[in-house]
Formats: C-alpha cells, sequence, structure tokens
C-alpha cells in the first residue's frame, strides 16, 4: 500500500484549469473505500443536523431532539450604566473583551470538528472595520448607496465563474451570507423553473436542502445513501423512474457535513439521461460547502463544471478559504435566474438575491485571500490537507480506533469517544456514534499529533473507568451475595 | 405653529419602559399630517424597491424594471501573481486597500440616503477580526464549536425582550443578518402556524414581504396606501371581510421604506376584531427595519410591544444603532416558533433559524453599542435625528422645494433632484418622482446645512439649463422660420 504522503499528492490534479472535462469522466469507479464498521446499527440520522446539536452526552434516545430548550446559553446582558462614569465603564466593556479574546483565543487554538481555516490574518483589511459595507440588491447593478464593495465581489465571482467554467456573460451569482443561502438560492432557482418539481437528496445532505423543501413548498425524497456517505445511486434511480412524469430539482453533495462523502455528478447525470429527464426536464444544485473549493485541485474528483448540465454550485467562503465571518458563492446561470427576477408583479426588482442587505466585508476578505494565494497557493492547501488527513487515519488506526476517510475527503471519521469533556474540548461534531475530524489548512501536523495523543489518553482513562465499574459492580455483587449468605445464616 | 425643535422634543417618550400599553391607545388620530403634493399622478410604485434599483436618470417608463443588466458595476479582479514578488504584490494590494479606503470615506462623507448610521467606532473591538466567530443554529442551544458569540447574542435578545415587552421565557429570537430575514422569518412563522393563511401587506411594504410571499407559496393581498404611506385601512378591512373564511397573516409597517410611514398596529387590531378575526385566526409581522429602534422613545407613536396580540417584531441594526456589517433582531413568542422546530421529519434539527451560520461579530457590535449608549444614549439620538429632520424639512421649504415629514417620522421626502449628479453625490434614494433624506445620527445639522445649499445651487443650475434649452429651442425654431423664409424667397 502506499504511504499516506504519496497517495495524497497522487491524488492532486496539476493545474485546476486546461483539464479537460473528459478528464474526469472515468472516476471513482474502482477506487478503494474505506467503510467504518459502525458498533451497532448503522443508523446514519435521516439527515445531518450536527451544526445546531446542543453539547450533550451520549446520545440517548428519548433525549433526542426535543423542543427548543431555552437559555441554555449563559447571557452577557447588555451592561447597566447606573452610577458608573463613562471612564469606569468603558473598563468594564475593556475587561469583557479582554476575557472573551482570551477565550476565543483557546477555543480556536483547540478547534478541529468544523470544516472551519481559522488561520487567517486580515491585519491589512483592518481600516475597513470603520464603514458600513453593503452590497444590498444585485451585485452586477449598482445602487445609489455609495459604501459597497461590488467590484471586489465581482472581482470574486469572476474567479469562481473561471473556476467552474462558466463565460463571464452566461453565469449570475452573488456573495452569500453562508453556505445555507447559497442552498436555499440554488433550490429556490430550481424551484422557479421547474415549479412542479420534486427535490431528491440524500438522506446525508445538509440539512439546508430539507428545510429548503420546506419553506419553498416542494414536495420532497430522501434518498438513502451508502455506507460510504454517497447517494445510493440504485435508489436514486428507482426513484427517479417512479415519479417520471414530474421534473427533478437534484442536489447532489460535493462533500457531505458528516463523511465528506462526493455525490458522483456524472453517474447522476447518466442516471437522469437513462431513465427519460431531458435536460430541461431537471435541475442540479451542487451543494459544494467546504469541498467545493477542495475538488477542482483533486484528480481523480468528479469534476464539477457548467460544461456539464448543472443549474448551480453553491461553496461557503469561511470554510476553506476562512473569513472572520460566515459566507459563501453561489453561481448560477443567468438565463436561471430571470425566472426569479422577471416576475415584476411579486418582487418589482432586480434584487434576485435571498438577502437584500449583504455584508460587504466579505467579498474582501474573500478577494484579498484569492489574490494573496493564487491558484497554486490553494492547490498548496489542499495538498496539505490531504496529506495532513492521511495521516491522521494512518495515526488512529495504528491507535487502535476505527477510522474511515472517503478517498477524495480531508474529512476523517471515527468512533465517537467517550469521554464528553474530550469531545467539548477538541470541538469535535459528532452525530449518534462518530466523530469526525475535518482537516483544514490550519490544521497542523503537530495539533494533530497532540489531539492523537490525548484521544489515547482519554481511551485510556475511559477504559479504566470502565474497567473500574466492572469490578465495583462485581464487588456489590459479590458484597451482597455475602450478606444475603450471613442473612441466611441468622 | 411650534418651531422645529419643540415639535421634535414634544414627540419624545420621557421613558422608554414603564409606559403602559393604555398610554399608546390613543394615538395618531388627529395629528396632522404633511402630505407631499405628487407632480403628475400620484403613481406610488405597486412596492417599494429602491434598495436595488440602479442608478439611473428620471425614470422612463419602458426602462423601468428590465432584465437584470449584466456588470453594469465595474469589477476588480482578484490579481494575478504572474512573475510578481510576494513583496511586490503586497504592495499592489495595499495600494487597493488604500484607494479604496479613501472612495469609502469619501462616500460615508456624502450619505444621506439610506437608514444607516455611519457614525460608530469598535476600536476597541479590532483584535476579535482574528477571529472565525459563528454562532451557527439556535442561539440558545451551544453547538460543539466554541468561537461563537452566543452570550452576547442572548444579551442583545433580552435588550430587545425587555424593550418589547415580552417575558425571558416566552420569547424566541436571534440575531439576523439583515431585515430582510427578519420579515423571511417573521413571515415564515406566520405560516407554519397558519399554513392556509393569506399575507396582507402595503403597497408600501419592503419589497422583501412580496418576496417571501412568493418564496413561501403562500397567497398575498396588496393593500392599497394613504397618501402619507400607510397602508389604507379602509381597503385592509374590505380585503379582510372577503376572506374571512381564511386566517390572516398581516405585515405592519414600523416606518415604511420610503416615507417612514407608520401603520397603526391598534387600529390594525381593531379592525380584525371587527371583521371577526379571533386571536388564533390572525398572525401579525411587525417590520420595524429603522423606526422599530425609535419609536419606544416617540410619545405619541402606536407602540409596539409583546402585550398586544402580534407574532413577531424585527428590526434591523446597522441602520439606528448601526455597524459595519449589516444585521437585525426578531423576536417572536416562544410557542410559535415551535411549529417551526418541532417538524423532525423535515427539519430534523433545532435550528429554527433562515440561515445555519450565523455572523458571530453581529451581536457583539450591537451589544457594544447598547452598552454604550444605554436606553438614554438611544433617546438622545431619537431626539436629535427628529429635531434635525423637522429643520431639515424647515429649511427645504424656505427653499421653495415640496416636501413631506411624516410626523413620527425622521425621513424627509421632497421632490426628486433633476440632476442625476447631484442624486448620487449624495446617495439619494429616489422612487418615481421622489427623493428622500433620512436622518440619522451620523448626519449633523452642518451636513443638512451643507446640502441644502447645495440642492439649491443644483436647481438653480437646472434651472439655467432648462432656460437656455428653452431659448436655444426658440432659436433654432425661428432660425428655420427664417430660413424656410428665405428659401422661399428663392
Amino acid at each position: 500500500m502506499d504511504s499516506p504522503v504519496t497517495l495524497a499528492c497522487e491524488l492532486l490534479r496539476p493545474l485546476p484549469f486546461g483539464s479537460s472535462a473528459a478528464e474526469s469522466e472515468s472516476v471513482n469507479g474502482g477506487s478503494p473505500r474505506y467503510v467504518l464498521k459502525a458498533r451497532g446499527p448503522a443508523s446514519a440520522s435521516p439527515v445531518a443536523p450536527y451544526q445546531a446539536l446542543p453539547v450533550q452526552g451520549p446520545v440517548v434516545e428519548e433525549e433526542r431532539l426535543p423542543g427548543i430548550t431555552h437559555h441554555l446559553t449563559p447571557a452577557l446582558p447588555v451592561l447597566e450604566r447606573e452610577d458608573a462614569t463613562r471612564k469606569e465603564m468603558d473598563a468594564r466593556i475593556r475587561q469583557v473583551i479582554a476575557n472573551y479574546t482570551q477565550k476565543l483565543a483557546e477555543r480556536t487554538q483547540h478547534h478541529l470538528g468544523y470544516p472551519y481555516n481559522l488561520d487567517f490574518d486580515f491585519t491589512p483589511l483592518e481600516g475597513l472595520q470603520r464603514f458600513s459595507i453593503n452590497n444590498l440588491g444585485d451585485p452586477f447593478i449598482e445602487s445609489n448607496y455609495g459604501v459597497h464593495s461590488r467590484e471586489f465581489e465581482i472581482g470574486v465571482l469572476q474567479w469562481f465563474a473561471r473556476l467552474w467554467e462558466i463565460d463571464q456573460d452566461e453565469y449570475w451569482g452573488y456573495i452569500t451570507n453562508c453556505g445555507t443561502e447559497g442552498n436555499l438560492h440554488g433550490i429556490l432557482v430550481g424551484r422557479e423553473n421547474l415549479p412542479d418539481g420534486i427535490l431528491y437528496a440524500s438522506r446525508e445532505t445538509h440539512y439546508s436542502v430539507f428545510k429548503a423543501a420546506r419553506m419553498y413548498r416542494m414536495d420532497a425524497e430522501r434518498i438513502d445513501t451508502l455506507a460510504s456517505g454517497e447517494v445510493d445511486y440504485d435508489h436514486l434511480r428507482a426513484r427517479l423512474a417512479t415519479n417520471a412524469t414530474r421534473p427533478a430539482i437534484i442536489n447532489i453533495n460535493v462533500g457531505t457535513t458528516v463523511k465528506g462523502a462526493v455525490d458522483d455528478l456524472d453517474r447522476v447525470l447518466a442516471i437522469l439521461a437513462e431513465t427519460g429527464y431531458s435536460e430541461e426536464r431537471f435541475y442540479v444544485h451542487c451543494d459544494g460547502a467546504l469541498f467545493g473549493l477542495m475538488i477542482p485541485f483533486v484528480k481523480r474528483a468528479p469534476l464539477v463544471t457548467f460544461r456539464k448540465p448543472i443549474g448551480s454550485v453553491s461553496v461557503s467562503g469561511h470554510k476553506f478559504i476562512g473569513a472572520p465571518v460566515p459566507c459563501g458563492v453561489v453561481i448560477t446561470r443567468q438565463r436561471y435566474v430571470e425566472a426569479l427576477s422577471s416576475d415584476v408583479e411579486y418582487l418589482n426588482s432586480r434584487d434576485a438575491t435571498i438577502m437584500g442587505s449583504r455584508n460587504g466585508h466579505a467579498p474582501i476578505y474573500m478577494w484579498y485571500t484569492l489574490t494573496r494565494k493564487g491558484y497554486e497557493g490553494m492547490r498548496k492547501d489542499v495538498e496539505r490537507c490531504l496529506r495532513n488527513a492521511h495521516l491522521l487515519k494512518a495515526m488512529l488506526e495504528r491507535a487502535g480506533v476505527r477510522v474511515m476517510l472517503n478517498e477524495l475527503s480531508s474529512t476523517v471519521v471515527f468512533e465517537r469517544p467517550t469521554e464528553e469533556a474530550f469531545v467539548r474540548k477538541w470541538q469535535l461534531a459528532c452525530q449518534d456514534d462518530i466523530a469526525h475530524v475535518v482537516v483544514m489548512p490550519n490544521v497542523t501536523l503537530s495539533k494533530l499529533e497532540g489531539f492523537v495523543a490525548d484521544l489515547i489518553a482519554s481511551r485510556a482513562r475511559a477504559t479504566t473507568t470502565a474497567a473500574l465499574r466492572i469490578a465495583a459492580d462485581a464487588r456489590a455483587i459479590r458484597d451482597d451475595e455475602l450478606r444475603g449468605a450471613s442473612d441466611d445464616d441468622c
């Protein structure tokens, strides 16, 4: 078997551009899958809700998903001035912020569970915090409000249009507040173009996709998944065939939330053709939250490109790129978005975004990072992430931890640690009996070494605790028996 | 007549709290309305789309609302590194940011048209830009991601819950990305509680409300408006009576986008009772984008409070409070939001927000400003805005400009200036033949004086140009006639 490092390097596409779409056709076929043997039933939750799950101990069935629990988070009330002088108030505020900053630094240091690149330095942009930068409305049409950053926004959109191979005069898009907004937008564009369409998405799809279906009053089909986390192609084919009279709006996961699984776009497009859906009867939205920005650099991955009949792609900006604020990009075809923007009766506006006011700082963060890193820097980040993910997997295996890593992913899935304090310390996202580490550009090898050492110690403690409990139970039973015997003696 | 200053001071409520709901019952009845006599037909657009309107000359019918025009905004492409050294690249980036900062400073200086408070100083918070702060999911339930600011968020929510008089254990809410998200959320909560409800909103309602109706596949009724911009109560009553078999979801404007008109909540509630809607058959969402934060301090305004049977209130944070990023607050009743969060089949999550990832810096900006200013500081800001709005109105009247100011508003509406360069210089939001200035805390009297002087000069230039054109036309006609006469002579 190849070493993790060779394996990771082999996965990399040499150049993000110029690689023909054809190159990506022969993908994913015979490549080995590393499947975690689940403890107990392989109970993948219907969707992947981990973002909103509270900090909690091992899942107890009746505790899962109760109604909203109020105020579990401690509050920091707005300070009342009362008799304090302005100077005293400022000192109190400074103290609050200083304590909070310290907490953030510690939490940032011990973070492995979410796909956020926490390694960024936007010092040269600090002066911009003085301004209320707002790209309200359409990115391509200047509003009268002059304090905007549309020039940066369009620069970034052009970069992505190039990445996903769509001509400058054929795309429309904008910088969103997060991956969810990208999904909400993509699916809305799909529905407006195919009003009677049924939404298809796999059970391991991010929950925002099913949230969209509910918001938009769409019929939705929840498709089974393979053990890897990919959509179950046979089940998808069967559902498409059954519903053949109605158009299809399909969500493709370019990296699922929990397992980092990549649905095979080419295979899904082939299934659509087989089941008799012509191009004007389907709309494919690609949810590329994290991996949408890594995949163009990965050789064997199914290429996401507008040269294929897809409708939209969304990706997060605070994930692989990294930013102080959540943000993202959605790109669709100009001709599709006209279904949203031409309906004067309802919208009477050229705003085809979901939000009206839009954070104008986000495009500048993205522009800055893309400019500083360039394609080559991004490629190197992807390389380091994949290499470190393979190394983490190897280390965990060596430590006797059951582990899975999808070939094209930097999301390392492993059995959920039993110590809750450990889960919280490393901010691991857990679902059912699995946890994951998402290896991002800020996750260094030495941090991973520290994590594995800590995990081994945690498991040892947990094993010791379990052993002691068994011994204590045995002792209690024996004592009971002894007492019983001596009672009998009485 | 009172002087503008006395008038503004009289409008102020002495204390935001403790004022009983009863106090606000006798409102708005006989108070004078200042109605602008419109030039030509009083053609209020069906909705108020100005946020997304491009910079354009006087409205030409066939030019209005064409499809999306591509790339009217100049782009600033992501810089290509090519042969540049790291140092050269950094110098280029610094130059771009320096030029851009200069532009922002100028644009911020000459800004009067949008309801954004551009006067803030968050220097003590600058160190926080190093962190990727994300309050993903529900504010009240901590997720495993530790780099969040939920403690600040809940502090701010508590402040608003107190402002709008709802008990701490009866509300739910969150800090949104903007006013639109607040509206999208409020109306979604309404629809989930009254699935068959019809949405009612006035023609001058912010366009996001009708966008919501379309997104959510709801039936919507567009209600006429009075000249002041308020909803036409008689028309609303008639529509409610006609549709009496179906529940009502009503959007109340607490300050319309263009004219700053405040719908009379008490009157609308009375109409609902008259037309036979019991409380479980209606849901009222109050869109308080700008004025929702001013109204608690204004004596004669209809009080927005959860002591009345309303469902939700939303307000923007970057408007009256001011912030570098768009943000807002939405508060609803805990029991209403359960309709969203309990549906495990669809959501399978306790995330009842619209967005999943949420900007964690926004709550800190709001917490900081509310703490520094306190209720007293907010009251003073409101006082200054109302006083300056009345002074601006008086100055414009003195200058012979037709002008309107709703009694409870700081939005001064006046006839649209004819020079487009002037409109752009001051970033005036225009709709049809009117423009407005929103007097915010950062708008000083001396800025208004400069603006009025500039407007007078612009009008003089425009008048001169018009006069010269008439003279030139007359001369051309005379010359033609002369030529005709001499031709005849030939």
